[in-house]
């Protein structure tokens, strides 16, 4: 298991990676719950799915600059990049996050 | 040929698949070429593109509600349907457009 997650600089992020990552019911799910906890560990973002699937949901996430993990001991702590994303994006995650919970 | 296009409703779109639709490279030039001209025809917009392959790319932004074409004669006049995504995703395209045209 990784000690530490690397996190790419927001100048790094491709809006088409970007949506991509997004446009796919469970990350949007894991999304909007994130913005809502502000910050969870894996386990609590799971619910009732497998950790072998949602490690994958994570990874891209993550990979794509939308969450950033904090290992600390045996909690992985997901917080979404929100002001990095608006840096490079300014109003996507807001417009996305609002959509999203109009139920769309 | 068809004489008319069927077009969604704006109600009827979704967030997931509006995103997927945008989130391809050949996709999002077009969308971006588009709301540069305001309206055009699909010869305009085709560049030095195969027609067989644009069809597609045409049917998928016109399917999930992002673009409208309007048959004229032999003309098939293209326009992404801002008002309407606005109404349903307010920010979205605006985001998306502003990012696009960064060169991201």
């Amino acid at each position: 298991m990784a000690n530490t997650y690397t996190h790419p600089d927001p100048q790094e992020l491709d809006l088409i990676s970007v949506l991509r990552a997004i446009a796919d019911p469970v990350r949007l799910e894991l999304i909007q719950h994130l913005h809502q906890l502000g910050e969870a560990n894996c386990s609590t973002l799971l619910g009732s799915r497998p950790k072998s699937s949602m490690s994958h949901h994570f990874q891209v996430l993550r990979e794509n600059g939308i969450l950033h993990t904090r290992i600390d001991g045996v909690n992985h702590r997901n917080t979404l990049r929100l002001n990095e994303l608006e840096e490079r994006f300014p109003g996507l995650m807001n417009a996305i996050l609002a959509a999203s919970s109009r139920g769309s």
